[in-house]
């Protein structure tokens, strides 16, 4: 019986909360499994390391400051597996690349092409408990140092998992689960018991900051069942689980939300085959993440294109776009840094027409005005004005009685 | 023409440090050479990786504490790659490890077995300049980091001018050289140029603490042409060359002096085959460094013993020590921790007799007891009390006449 367990920097944030993660991972073992652990940088090592490598050069080579970066795990990791070893218990630490976890060679934000855990297996054999870097691994091209981007440990902990078959995926964090929407902003939000991985793949994506999307998309490709919990107690987290042990679907998971995106309006666009595809990639050959794109019908031979991206990324992105309008032939850019985007998500959507409807009307009564509207089968997302987002939360979550009193109205005995 | 560059970690000790490093290896490289730099972790990165391990583990398993501790030259190598890249020249960092530093399992003063820098050779080809972690290499058995031990930033450089056939193997320090004393101690103590391996090896192994005893055999072994030299001025240092490159031996190179050992005597130990050879055997299997070891005639069929070592294992010894008295059949210990010891080093006194006699008449001239001799043919060394020593290492440097004044009368045009 293999475990794998990933804690986050909060997790292990000083040398009394490594030695609480010691204990816990000492008990895991105590119980008869065999326990493997993903763990990440100590609390704000990675920003502190990131603020150095400024300091030098403004624009620090993508190689050397992935090989910065990973000395963070490399200092968590081994301190966490001297503690472990306090505890009477023999542990070994190994890096990303020691681990197998291979990728490609994109600085920064490599994904996993393979993972060959060879020596992990060996040491777990040995009777060891394993300890492994998260957020890196090695380029099989180059044989350099990758990282994985932030959150980047998630996917390094479920990609272990599904090459170990492991029993299960546990990601420890500081919260206690996934919640039907931030518990801040609703404080009637209540946690979910079990999602199906598409289902956090939506709120993920849509901004629950609590998975790195990729690493969900690693265990829906591996079936790999995640466990998402708290360091700080034992109670059950939330179990992200195909879809086929869902017992039944609920309508509506619950309400994400995300204020890290800024909105860009493409005005004037001629209505020609091509004109959009060229703007968006010269986007992504400038490695810029949009997310949202919403065009509407033209008129006059001429449309306007609407799209969101990572407020960090806004000047570089209306910097080219600014260059190519002449190319375009668009007639100007109109820059909102200040939206939010509100997610309703829900497996059972695609069965309950009406969901969207319900939606807007409710944020409607709120006083909310909707900007940009994007939809997938299991997923309604609205683009608003940020000073209103915890409106909309709130609104949206009471309209589908999302909250702890209404969970036994929706979802009966089961 | 590929020219090793070591820097420590006060040469890099800070942002602004790191800057000057980075100014002065793109000054090498312009001047036309291919440029390898071997690093040490930044200023006190490595005691507080230390301290931080003894806050979780009073005994961290040493494979791990190696992980821990190579985590400081990962900082420093990456950000000076960055520091250069800034400067508008390309930089490519490699661990030891992937620098084909090879080494055994003896962790954390694991020796070189052989160096493979194929990967060192592919980035100088394509043209960047190369910077190495000092300090560390992976096991050829375990695969496992090591590390090689105080001061074995200097091996990483003088190894890695041995496999790639440098010209030349620089290192940097904060001091401009090889003096013939302590500056600190004897201010008319002037720099030496050039010193041959074995000169250089009894001043270090003396307690001329500017290189790693094992550097220089390695340089020996290799023929590793070695330039100790200041990382803030541009003046040339000493020169550590093979015997043949010497002009002429100087009679004395210099004089070495160091407080950080103690005395240790056994007396009355019975005069019979076995008993020393035993005795030391426990102490080198309790891995305690034994020094100097001087045992005089007997009489009565006893013999007194007496032993230095360091400071810090005093402790260990006399225990070890006192348990085995009535075995080895020896009358009682006696330990004296405030002794130091002066050495006269020089490849000339192997053809210029009555070194040892002018050394022992000059100190006690000056009033200086002595406690314990022991001799090579390059070298002179004595035990005395420590309270003397500035007064013994002056009266030593001026008999020989090795201040800045003598230089002429000794090497002539030279």
């Amino acid at each position: 019986m293999i475990v794998v367990q990933k804690y986050g920097g909060s997790s292990v944030g000083d040398v009394e909360r490594m030695k609480r993660v010691a204990e816990r991972i000492v008990g895991t073992r105590n119980e008869g499994h065999d326990v493997v652990v993903v763990v990440s940088a100590m609390g704000d090592t990675t920003d502190e390391l990131v603020d150095m490598a400024a300091r030098i050069n403004r624009r620090p080579p993508q190689r050397e400051l992935d090989i910065l970066l990973t000395a963070g795990e490399r200092i968590s990791m081994s301190l966490l597996a001297m503690a472990i070893d306090d505890l009477g218990v023999s542990a070994r630490s190994f890096t990303g690349s020691q681990a197998g976890i291979i990728t490609d060679t994109v600085h920064g934000k490599a994904r996993i092409l393979a993972v060959t855990p060879e020596r992990v297996r060996e040491a777990l054999d040995a009777g060891h408990v394993v300890i492994v870097a998260g957020f890196q691994g090695v380029s099989r091209d180059t044989h350099d140092i990758t990282t994985l981007g932030r959150g980047g440990s998630d996917t390094t902990a479920v990609a272990l998992a599904a090459a170990l078959e492991a029993d299960a995926c546990e990601i420890y964090t500081d919260v206690d689960g996934v919640y039907t929407a931030d518990p801040r902003i609703v404080p009637a939000a209540r946690k979910v018991e079990r999602l199906s991985y598409e289902e956090m793949l939506e709120l993920a994506a849509q901004g629950a900051k609590v998975l790195q999307v990729r690493s969900v998309e690693f265990g829906r490709n591996h079936g790999v069942r995640i466990h998402v919990r708290s360091s700080f107690n034992s109670s059950e987290g939330t179990w992200i689980v195909p879809q086929e042990d869902m017992v039944e679907d609920a309508i509506i998971s619950g309400v994400a939300h995300d204020t890290s995106e800024a909105k860009v309006t493409v005005v004037g666009v001629p209505d020609r085959p091509g004109v959009a595809a060229g703007m968006f990639t010269a986007l992504a050959d400038a490695n810029i993440n949009v997310d949202m794109i919403v065009q509407n019908i033209s008129s006059e031979g001429r449309t306007d294109i609407s799209f969101t991206l990572p407020r960090g990324e806004i000047d570089q992105a209306t910097e080219l776009l600014d260059a190519r309008l002449p190319e375009i032939g668009a007639e100007r850019l109109i820059v909102n840094p200040s939206v939010a985007k509100v997610s309703l998500v829900g497996a059972g959507m695609k069965t309950h027409p009406g969901v969207a409807a319900r939606m807007f009307a409710a944020l409607s009564r709120a006083g909310v005005n909707i900007q940009m509207i994007s939809t997938s089968t299991i997923r309604v997302s609205v683009i608003i004005d940020d000073a209103k987002v915890d409106d909309a939360v709130r609104a949206v979550h009471a309209e589908f009685g999302l909250g702890a009193d209404a969970l036994i109205e929706e979802q009966g005995a089961g």
